[in-house]
């Protein structure tokens, strides 16, 4: 017998109506073959969020301006931040990095400092970022993986803060998917009517420059940002080291398509949180076959779905481990 | 200001995009509302089963024997079923509570024992209940809602586990419905083809005998069973007590139903858990104008819905309570 099939006959033999924990049941089978274990444990959760300025935010394109990235980025600093809260909650480390925020932050034991610029360029008149600059981010970003392995810890989620991101997340849909740009671009931190035609329009110069780039480091080198490919490295880096990935929004979803390009057993490895609120998120999940978590209308981003999803893979590692099943209980059946 | 304006206020001005937390706000926004309070917290949560067995079971209405309702519950007094997992994992004090099954069970300190008979009658004969044991269980029921008040509780859940009882919650939901029968009754623990074909035919000579009553005495008496009416005396007892009622899937849904004609501020109270993969949860919860947490493809029952969408409530409240604004966090606005 395979382990898959150990894990169904597990599952099966549990005190319930065969199927009816639904998707914990396809869960708690994902864990368990990543964790080559009929009892998987999740050990030392994580979040890391990167920040990161984006060239394009000195254009129309966000209902905020540029400088609520270090704002925020203080705000997590403080635990003041959704993030901060839904972590503590739910028994997450939270770890954040500035790489590449327009302003000089102080030190924080928070903080992990590792700034590629302060901000990319603007992407309306040439590359987001360099090749070594994306190299630079891949680096950082797996010796980040390795820190968080030496906690013990496997299973990861990624957060990110950036003014201007849905922009670049929008435009790796569109060369990833090919779907039309209309399909990939929303109202991000709620931009509506003229302003958010406007978005529209910057995207489609952008994509007149650019055209479509296939490879991840083209992709990245375009249309950044800094936090995006800092997480597709780190989504990679993790799927290598054997840790469960958590994918949350619209956003990280980018990163994970520009990381499955780099790594395909991620698809193996990743659990998606939830369906956001953004325009294009639940088309983007289609196209990569997956099937979220939750569909809370979040559109938040900082890695939030992945800390309020965290407790259903604690459910499911729970049934599998600790159900009774109908021999132990003794329970009749047909 | 009202309470309901600061509350969008105090919302509003936390260091998110408006709106961007979807129903976690919407949630944060009733739970504030139902407290009377900008910082509402959650006491002493408690889930409540109700087991009971159902004449209708002596007929093929289930892939289980009737027998697996005692032995469900003495798993339950084991700890080793899906809501001992899931309350133990979540923080939730459980309860289970005899109030019909076929069978002596063992005194046990997590029991409470409050038989009404050994079981419903066989509601293709006759009442599945009397008016006496009607009452019987509304007043059990909201006793047991005081014992848990004495506990400091203000948040609660049910559970049922009653082999036949999908054959109730479908009845009941064609009478508060008046949906088609067809479109109410689905597979319940597993039934496919000609045996839920059978269940379904069965169902039509219940509905000739009994009609759609309308009354919620007349609608527990018809079509039962003791579990279901506990947990809609619960429900009815928990909102005049202004506890948040959490609502498992479809049998909790049609409690639900049944006590929100006995008791209307129930409406404000309960907290829509999750939309179960048993046929007719999804027209069922839609014709209550309910938009619930999670959507899991569950279809246990025992309250495991409650139990799992739990860490959603402590996420509002949380955010609610402890995110700085942008005035806190001098995080600069459009």
């Amino acid at each position: 017998m395979t382990l898959k099939q150990a894990l169904h006959s597990k599952i099966d033999r549990k005190t319930k109506p065969p199927g009816s924990l639904g998707k914990l049941e396809t869960l708690a089978l994902q864990i368990g073959l990543v964790q080559q274990s009929l009892t998987p444990e999740l050990c030392a959760p994580a979040l890391l969020v990167y920040a990161a300025d984006h060239g394009l935010s000195r254009e129309p394109v966000s209902a905020f301006p540029r400088e609520v990235t270090a704002a925020m980025v203080l705000n997590f600093l403080a635990g003041g931040a959704a993030i901060n809260v839904f972590t503590r909650l739910n028994g997450m480390d939270l770890r954040i990095h500035d790489v590449g925020v327009d302003a000089d932050l102080p030190p924080h034991p928070l903080l992990i400092p590792a700034k590629v610029a302060r901000g990319t360029e603007n992407l309306l008149h040439g590359a987001a970022m360099s090749a070594a600059q994306r190299q630079t981010c891949l680096t950082q970003s797996a010796a980040h993986i390795d820190t968080a392995a030496q906690t013990g810890c496997n299973v990861i989620g990624f957060g990110e803060m950036g003014i201007g991101n849905t922009s670049s997340a929008s435009l790796i849909m569109h060369a990833v998917t090919r779907e039309p740009l209309e399909t990939c671009v929303g109202a991000g931190t709620g931009l509506q009517g003229q302003a958010l035609d406007q978005k529209r329009a910057l995207l489609h110069r952008a994509v007149e420059r650019h055209g479509l780039p296939s490879s991840p480091e083209a992709i990245l080198q375009a249309y950044g940002g800094f936090e995006i490919a800092h997480i597709a490295g780190g989504m990679a880096a993790a799927a290598r080291r054997n840790m469960l990935v958590l994918v949350d929004g619209f956003i990280a979803t980018a990163a994970y398509a520009v990381a499955l390009k780099m790594e395909p057993a991620l698809s193996r490895n990743a659990v998606f949180c939830h369906c956001s609120d953004e325009q294009g998120h639940r088309r983007f999940l289609e196209h990569l076959n997956a099937s979220p978590l939750l569909d809370l209308g979040l559109r938040l981003g900082e890695g939030t779905g992945c800390a309020l999803a965290l407790p259903l893979l604690h459910a499911a590692t729970a049934f599998l481990n600790d159900m009774a099943s109908f021999d132990d209980a003794a329970v009749p059946t047909k």
